[in-house]
């Protein structure tokens, strides 16, 4: 990971952006930047250089992980390190000292940390909530993220085997799912990206529908979304499966929503909106009559962290780049009935894009 | 769980802390307050009543769950539906609109929420960081949740049974962890309380040493520390087995660990302090020569978060109160050599204190 570029890029825009500092507390953006994981940490990132601010428990770590910036070890929280750091640095000589300008993440700090962090400053230095820099970074992967996803992701589909083989009448949904948790782990995942989702029968019309201890019914969908983290990056999957001899009108209700997510998939290219491809999914669901069924967006950025930009939703005016990595997860519910999901993971190309997820999307009979 | 119960106390010391109004957004202190359990949600707490704020996801959910409160679906954030909720509601007529004060969890709403909702209140109410007034109850357990504690301690001991059979030398330290989380789930966990802690060898010197791909080595400690979620409710135990016959040193060096767990243990009843409670582990290693390996508190409060207060840190002023339910897991580490750690989870009792996890503590040879 060029850690180095990537501070190098962000410390280039903080003028432009009336920052003469930018305090990362958020930490996905903290690892991004310096390659630094530990659970306690602040990035203070000036035109000339950068700080890890962490403590006692993480020296080692720190020293190991990170090469861009200066490590500063504390025993108070790193933010406030990072502005008592600030408050007691020299202002530029020929400026008053409240002339500085910090940015902060405000979405990433509470309010409580954000009024502390100002009395720290003690009026030398402006606080300022700062545009989304990392964010809007992040969100277009480079070569070695790519890879990163790319290998989550084989990691993640391979749970989808185990999820055929427990799937059964009679046996509790979070069977089902602590099965495939432990497939995941026993393979190296250092976790999952999210509580994986196994909801059956009627319950698949639950959009959020985590394992529980329902037991699979004899007949009826079972919508498993599940994904794992691997070397910090995460993978996002979704297959629908159907216990018993699917009837007509589910398979129907099945291909309208695969329909839906191959129009979707091929919509995918540089320089459409993210709205756009929301758009190509519906207007499929539109035409079998299921719009009104599809309650969510079509998908989300995903990375260090399972949501990330763009967000793919009606509307939505961020134009798709190469080097973005979003899913693709369009899906229909009838509450009470049952629903249908498919999702697949795709990385933004110089023309189309391409799927990483494998590609077989039949309906599975168990 | 008496939900209503713990609403109308809160309701009766607004007050005193003059505020007319309080917005619950800490999603553990909303579930306390209500039973409600989703992703989304505010709580705005008034003298004469209280209004769930969610999201659509959750209308049927909110309906099962939530007695206590009105329920208020929207589509946007909660919280600003709830400021904008309060911005409509007409003032009390004998007063200026603007004399009406609303207590915000500081801690748990972001700096950029706090500022979208000063701008959803229009001027028209005034917002204050409230006392953390929730939390101050939360310390106390009532019954229904000691049971709930118990519940979840009794199915997390059971995995150190797992983690007997699973360690061997050659083992990688996830496997292991996967094999307790299997269990965890199996036994229907909703998940492990925080990420399991493995460290084998020289790693157990390692605080946070979270299950890797290290192999455990032939001989050496193991540091298992592991909890789960079970009905919302965590557990947290810590038990450190030894791989090989362990030399003098090594059971001198786990028996002054035990000495200060249960010096600890012994110190637990209402009226002393948390920090009297610490100084009691640490005096035993002080005999010992092993404070200065000590390097973190000595226990926390647990409940519907795995951290909450009281924290058992020196010098706490804290005083102990019947129904308080702490952990007591002091450890001494020797960097690149060794590291024990033994945890229980206790409840105050209104003598001294009951130990929820089963006593066994007799070092575990492999």
């Amino acid at each position: 990971m060029d850690h180095a570029a990537r501070l190098h890029r962000l410390q280039s825009i903080l003028p432009k952006n009336q920052l003469d500092f930018l305090l990362i507390t958020h930490l996905p953006n903290v690892r991004y930047l310096s390659g630094f994981t530990g659970s306690a940490a602040a990035l203070l990132v000036g035109g000339q250089g950068a700080t890890l601010f962490t403590d006692g428990r993480y020296i080692a770590q720190a020293r190991q992980e990170v090469s861009n910036a200066q490590i500063s070890i504390g025993s108070k929280g790193p933010f406030l390190a990072a502005a008592e750091w600030l408050a007691a640095k020299p202002g530029r000589r020929t400026s008053k000292p409240a002339s500085r300008t910090l940015g902060i993440e405000a979405e990433s700090l509470t309010a409580g940390a954000r009024d502390r962090l100002r009395s720290a400053l003690r009026g030398k230095v402006k606080v300022r909530s700062a545009p989304p820099l990392v964010e809007q970074a992040r969100m277009v992967k480079d070569l070695a993220e790519i890879r990163r996803i790319r290998e989550a992701v084989q990691l993640g589909a391979g749970l989808l085997r185990v999820a055929r083989m427990k799937i059964r009448p009679g046996v509790c949904e979070f069977e089902v799912a602590a099965a495939m948790e432990y497939e995941a782990r026993r393979k190296g995942a250092e976790g999952m990206s999210f509580p994986t989702i196994l909801a059956s029968g009627p319950r698949s019309a639950i959009v959020h529908g985590r394992a529980s201890e329902a037991r699979i019914p004899r007949g009826g969908f079972v919508v498993c979304d599940f994904g794992v983290i691997l070397a910090g990056y995460c993978s996002d999957r979704t297959r629908t499966l159907h216990v018993g001899h699917p009837s007509r009108e589910a398979c129907d209700f099945y291909d309208a929503v695969r329909q839906a997510q191959q129009a979707a998939i091929e919509a995918v290219r540089p320089g459409v909106t993210a709205g756009q491809v929301d758009e190509a999914a519906r207007a499929v669901l539109r035409k079998h009559k299921l719009a009104k069924w599809f309650t969510h967006s079509t998908g989300h950025g995903l990375g260090l962290e399972i949501h990330e930009g763009p967000r793919l939703a009606a509307a939505q005016p961020q134009r798709l780049e190469p080097g973005m990595v979003v899913t693709i997860e369009p899906g229909a519910y009838v509450p009470g009935k049952w629903g249908v999901r498919i999702e697949d993971v795709v990385v933004v190309t110089a023309s189309a894009c391409e799927v990483l997820t494998p590609a077989d999307k039949d309906l599975i009979v168990i």
